[in-house]
């Protein structure tokens, strides 16, 4: 077989549509009594965003070697299920008790665009789909019930108290106050690490990678989540809101601690950079096969929104 | 073996201290960072309640003939979860966007003793521990394993924007309209119903009963659901707010309907009787396995609060 040149152009747009199309597949359709509640969850599910989670699901589970209409599926319900949980966390992030915000994705938030209950009921119930999906295995063979059993202790470990709610008290607790770098660094690992990690774990059980393999990912998932937020805090310092599709500039309107503030624009940047270097080194082993892997870090720390 | 009376209260007493006990183990520890998260979660959890969910989980789960370990941390695994699941709902359904309580089991509500973020982040949390717990299966037996994924299949189906959260909606968009006895029907099966029927399911999963003994379950557990629902209706119209632990009265101050409104108070009563009386017939295949649920059907409809 001649070894093609990978376009990851290509590669980003058929995942893209790939997302999508499980999205529509595994959500209720808007139609599903009650009506309004499912149309509120499509509204915050499929309002666009980067797809990053999702993409790193596909990505992960191409390091397989086992292919077929099982991973296939693994994958699929993985992908709608960690952008449930994403989904879920930003409608209930954006609610007035919390970072009160009206714009998400260019469009009002769920909130703004149905009301505060709906908000809280629409999180709730992505919540819960992102655990169905992935309880809904296809078939009996114990090989898939384990790896979706894995899924769910995977997903629910770093979304839970542990991980990314737990990453949002401690923001809670941290404004106005002095954060230090490794404080900065602990609350971001668990708010948007944790469930970065979770997406490229997700794809690597689907993939049923060995565990030296998952510890590789491990070690290329955290340097990726820590350039993730770098990368965040410095396009809230510098990008608009119409760029971002969100409010631009909260952190420090909040008074928030960031990487910015506390690293300077010009280190941010170069950490950053050489995060994405360390992400792309720990997938050696890996060889040509990671280039979507690797290809997504240069997306995540290159991005402009 | 001498076929000893059974004695409810003693069964009531030991199961309760079970629940309270597994609540005590697979909840995280108030001193698990980040600590306010945590003790706001054992604040909603263990705040006491009548703990009907986790004692039909065990009720049901009697009926089996296979005992031993794996049965008794199911059972554990699944009265915590349900029990988690129940304690979500109540402070999510406390916050000012839904029905703005102050009281609950005779304490604060979690965003009056805490604050309305930290109540958000708590009631998500408790979503996700609740799978987490489930998925926690201690050995890798096919069995259970299968166990665990066909539990967690049943939680999300009654949780969800199909069940629990889908009847909070309807909930919502009901106040101020004439609902009749139909609507008032769906819309309590969903809220309040679906959790209560997969409280039984959930003890007749980790038990391995037999479909047609699931479908035995599933017609008590309907008739069970619909008398709870009218009794809470007879005690928010008759009760006051100490004895119930939570403000009395607040459907007629919402001009909701109410089974009280729609049927009148003795019509009420005898329709719940007459519930209870189904309830106990369909599981008259059981025999005597299945007194504690003949009894929990009993204290349903006898209950004061």
């Amino acid at each position: 077989m001649i070894n093609q040149p990978f376009q990851f152009e290509d590669w980003l747009r058929t995942r893209g549509l790939r997302t999508e199309s499980a999205l529509d597949a595994l959500l209720d359709g808007a139609n599903t009594h009650p009506h309004r509640l499912h149309q509120a969850m499509r509204y915050a599910a499929q309002g666009g965003g980067k797809r990053i989670r999702p993409l790193l699901v596909y990505a992960a589970g191409e390091l397989g070697t086992v292919g077929g209409e099982s991973l296939d599926a693994a994958l699929d319900a993985a992908a709608v299920a960690i952008e449930c949980i994403h989904a879920y966390s930003l409608v209930h992030d954006d609610l007035p008790c919390m970072d009160d915000d009206d714009l998400r994705r260019g469009r009002p938030t769920v909130h703004k665009a149905f009301d505060e209950a709906t908000a809280l009921l629409v999180g709730d119930a992505l919540q819960t789909r992102a655990f169905e999906v992935l309880a809904n295995a296809n078939t009996n063979a114990n090989g898939d019930v384990q790896v979706r059993l894995s899924m769910i202790r995977s997903l629910a470990s770093a979304s839970g108290s542990r991980g990314m709610a737990g990453g949002q008290a401690i923001d809670l607790e941290s404004v106005g106050k002095k954060l230090d770098l490794a404080g900065l660094k602990q609350m971001h690992a668990m708010k948007t690490g944790a469930l970065l990690s979770c997406a490229v774990s997700l794809g690597g059980i689907a993939a049923q990678l060995s565990s030296t393999q998952m510890q590789h990912l491990a070690t290329y998932s955290e340097a990726l989540g820590l350039a993730f937020q770098i990368v965040d805090d410095i396009l809230d310092a510098t990008a608009d809101s119409q760029t971002l599709g969100k409010t631009a500039g909260k952190d420090a309107a909040n008074d928030k601690p960031t990487y910015v503030t506390l690293m300077g624009l010009d280190y941010a940047q170069q950490a950053a950079n050489e995060l994405q270097e360390i992400a792309i080194v720990s997938l050696a082993s890996f060889g040509d096969e990671a280039r979507a892997l690797k290809a997504l870090a240069g997306l995540v720390v290159k991005r402009d929104k």
